[in-house]
């Protein structure tokens, strides 16, 4: 079998340029004792694929010029010598960027394509949707009629976050930077948006978001960005509220140590609970949570967001709109 | 029946003076229905009773010149009209500082004076205890061959802390400053004792201090001061490590708000959990403690600290005691 796949031709910096991609045809071998054929039917578009065209070695290695890259897919087995999978079975893979290949069979995920559809498993049912879905139910254990703050509501774990908190019976306040953003939190069905750019008191636009949709105060707030929407969490949280601290993005770039949040006494007057977590560590809840999402799109609670590019010779074109903003939703190439 | 109490001759600031107290005889009423008539066998003896002796109201009243005091008591049902107590009972009242007193049922606690001897219901049987238990046991979730960092380790909740989770099969470090106050850390049963006030380093003297005795870092952190500590907490603690935060003494003085830790973000790095509390939401769990403290006490492994005055004419030298220091442990007056 014959395959193409997108090659770098170069590392580079700057802006994304179409001359950087080639197709190229390989042969995909036969599989060995172990191993599995797949055809790839949707291709991952990411961001983070980015970073490792610089050619500058990270935590991981960069892609090298004249060789296939990596990235998330979903696929179809075709021939298997593995006992855990059959022909026509689903899987993740991190084989993306490429239509067909043959690699062993540890190290990739079954996917039921028959609950979901399959490329929501590169997204909503993918790791930013599962670490909603921890973050919400396990650390945070939302109750129905609560009140929850979802900080980057606009981003990829904040857009499942606050249609997963409605689906659960919450009101929802999101914070984003920016209209546009906010009014995308508002169409997945946040009750409140707050633009945390256009306030210089974020405690008292949150406060004044929850009087708006009739709640009493705020019981529980994802936590995606640190800083100062953690003190104002601490500050506008009730009693007993709950914090899942998923990643404090607003820290990362500090060069050197900046002081935390002045009120965190409040923890003790409040009684407040705050828990980080890495999605890593609950992947024994992934079972429960792709049932429960299977129900919420059934009922039509929750939408998957999609663009979709069609043919491999065209990933590098989605791969760069995704920089100019050509997607709403999670950017995706069907093969 | 009659009564002697001690009664306050004055309001005062400025150290405390035998004068200022006086010893009054009263009549002890009938119990009419609903009521108990009740003879002390012990008060307690307390420094926050100080100030309730200045003459300013602050979120409870000021005592009065010339009428009675209130204070921690456990004493004997001897007439009761009230279904809930039989003679002989004995109760847990705040009607402290008198030898008998009569008084509705309700407000009262019952307290099992075969399990344990009446009067640590005083002390570690008491709100200090159960705050110690509440938080290693609920909060913290404690395992055996975990290890314990117990700050305020001389404190009332730190001397029963201590000893409870060395009950429970852990190692256990503990702060205070000075070194009598480690010194009584140590004979209590903590594994090492650090004096927080001689160290510039307070996470490196932890750090140490758990390679000392042979554990793999500090999985468990009992918050009872903030500040520095905490900060020394979030970078001593393990992966998954637990924070009780009880009270944050360091920051309860503060005239305005003081940046928290810089290191906050340890809190998603390491997967950490901190939870506040306060005991009242928790005395579901009395039953459990004190039958747990009546098997520690039984097989040795807890001890309850006691300093006895007898008679109520001693009560206000007992009180002068505190503080000149005159105890070791629970200050307690026996009638």
């Amino acid at each position: 079998m014959k395959s193409r796949e997108i090659h770098l031709t170069k590392n580079f910096t700057g802006p994304v340029k179409p001359d950087y991609f080639e197709l190229a045809e390989v042969d995909v071998p036969e599989p060995n004792d172990g191993e599995v054929q797949v055809k790839n039917e949707w291709l991952s578009v990411d961001p983070y694929m980015r970073g490792r065209m610089i050619g500058v070695k990270t935590y991981v290695d960069p892609f090298k010029p004249g060789g296939s890259m990596e990235g998330g897919a979903v696929g179809r087995i075709v021939k298997s010598k593995s006992d855990k999978y059959a022909e026509g079975d689903y899987v993740f893979s991190m084989h993306g960027w490429r239509e067909a290949w043959t690699a062993p069979a540890k190290g990739l995920m079954k996917v039921d394509a028959d609950l979901l559809p399959a490329q929501t498993y590169l997204g909503i049912a993918g790791m930013p949707g599962l670490t909603a879905y921890v973050g919400l139910k396990r650390i945070i254990d939302l109750k129905d009629g609560e009140t929850l703050w979802m900080s980057a509501g606009a981003g990829a774990v904040g857009t499942a976050g606050i249609q997963f908190a409605k689906a659960m019976g919450a009101k929802v306040i999101a914070t984003a930077g920016g209209k546009d953003k906010c009014a995308l939190c508002e169409q997945l069905g946040a009750d409140a948006a707050v633009d945390y750019k256009a306030t210089d008191d974020l405690a008292g636009a949150l406060r004044a978001a929850a009087k708006s949709i009739g709640s009493k105060g705020i019981d529980a707030y994802y936590e995606n960005v640190g800083g100062d929407h953690l003190e104002a969490a601490l500050d506008v949280l009730n009693q007993y509220g709950r914090i899942a601290a998923c990643g404090m993005i607003a820290r990362y770039n500090d060069d050197r140590p900046v002081p935390g949040p002045a009120n965190l006494v409040q923890i003790v007057g409040k009684s407040l609970r705050m828990q980080g977590f890495i999605v890593m560590d609950h992947v024994d809840l992934n079972d429960a949570f792709i049932k429960d999402l299977s129900d919420w799109m059934m009922a039509g609670k929750v939408q998957s967001k999609e663009t979709v590019y069609e043919g491999i010779e065209n990933m590098p074109e989605a791969f760069m709109g995704l920089f100019s903003g050509t997607n709403t939703g999670k950017m995706l190439v069907k093969l």
